[in-house]
């Protein structure tokens, strides 16, 4: 029988949302995986809503759940809903909304605090031994609820802006271990069942995001 | 060197804008081939914004070019700066955004009219020789643009409204000949260079849909 695999989603749009592209390749690496999906968004509004076309934030207002359900194809439920025995695993793509729906990680960074929902998602998965995965920005969602496990985001610089502190020494402040991986590369933390990859987080072509993608995918579909 | 290929979206999200999923999987397809893209969009307002929650009408309005945007993660321009001149094929990704903003068949069918900018781009490609890619509902613009062409929108009758008049009918009716296709196969029409495949339009595990683009992306660079 196929693996019970949830899917957590942030908004549509890398900028505000979840990133489009890691949420498709997620869920084309889990069709060909045979695996049976359902899809969960926390119902609350977007900490903001970019103009992806200006870059800039507008004066809108939309809703997380709402805003997740154009790539469910409507086919989602409120993450209150989800029920972690009927799964076998949980995976978050990336996407700035995890940042700032799921988190408030593009606020605080390390200081951020995480939502309830996602909060209780993460652990509940976590202790009934039963896989995460997470891809791009999501690992500090790991990195926050679970001090001490082992991530990837990429590099230990983020290539875009190196000066800059980055992603991967706030999550060594976290108290956990960041490993460096390339695109087509996943990191699993055998102890906590947690596999990430870097996607966008790494300057790469979109197929290699896919196809590293898809290696996450597989080894959470491993593991679970 | 690689193609250079104009990829059109009509939005985002598959019941007011383009099919979020046959999108990414264009644009994964097209990175794997070594194409470099250009994305556009009409910068239009779209003919309704759908809660994709509820499957219902909002009162809300948004741009056609700034949905679209989420797509393209801010790289996208104006479909009237399109130079055919430097490309060399178009795709149109599927979707009802492609049938309510590119054109009117959503509430007009065979009746329909296509948007200026949509059809001025269509007979310009075609015009030059150079092939256009089209998926799910989106061939029905070639049927409309270029009567008398040959296109796919899969079987005969919709699975999911036998009893229903359906859209190979239509494109029948307007002088084109509709071939009958599985998800995974597409069909080449060599005279007007227009390759075509059901993705959506056909019942089938997302992994099937992508690789069914996949199939279609190929045949467009082949003839480009």
């Amino acid at each position: 029988m196929g693996k019970r695999v949830a899917v957590v989603l942030a908004g549509c749009g890398v900028f505000d949302g979840s990133e489009i592209h890691e949420a498709s390749a997620v869920l084309v690496h889990l069709s060909r995986g045979g695996a049976s999906v359902k899809m969960y968004a926390p119902n609350v509004d977007q900490m903001h809503v970019v103009d992806h076309l200006k870059g800039a934030p507008t004066e809108e207002k939309r809703n997380v759940l709402v805003e997740s359900a154009r790539l469910a194809r409507g086919e989602i439920q409120d993450l209150s809903q989800l029920d972690v025995k009927e799964l076998d695993a949980v995976i978050f793509p990336g996407g700035f909304g995890v940042a700032k729906n799921l988190c408030t990680w593009a606020v605080q960074g390390k200081d951020c605090s995480v939502n309830e929902q996602v909060k209780a998602t993460l652990q509940a998965f976590h202790s009934a031994g039963k896989p995460i995965g997470l891809c791009c920005i999501s690992p500090v969602l790991a990195a926050k609820v679970f001090p001490g496990c082992e991530i990837t985001v990429g590099h230990d610089k983020d290539e875009r802006a190196p000066d800059v502190p980055g992603t991967a020494e706030a999550i060594t402040q976290l108290g956990c271990k960041h490993i460096c991986k390339n695109v087509s590369e996943t990191h699993v933390d055998d102890k906590n069942k947690i596999v990430t990859t870097c996607a966008f987080m790494c300057k790469a072509p979109l197929h290699e995001i896919f196809d590293g993608i898809g290696a996450m995918v597989k080894d959470v579909l491993k593991l679970a």
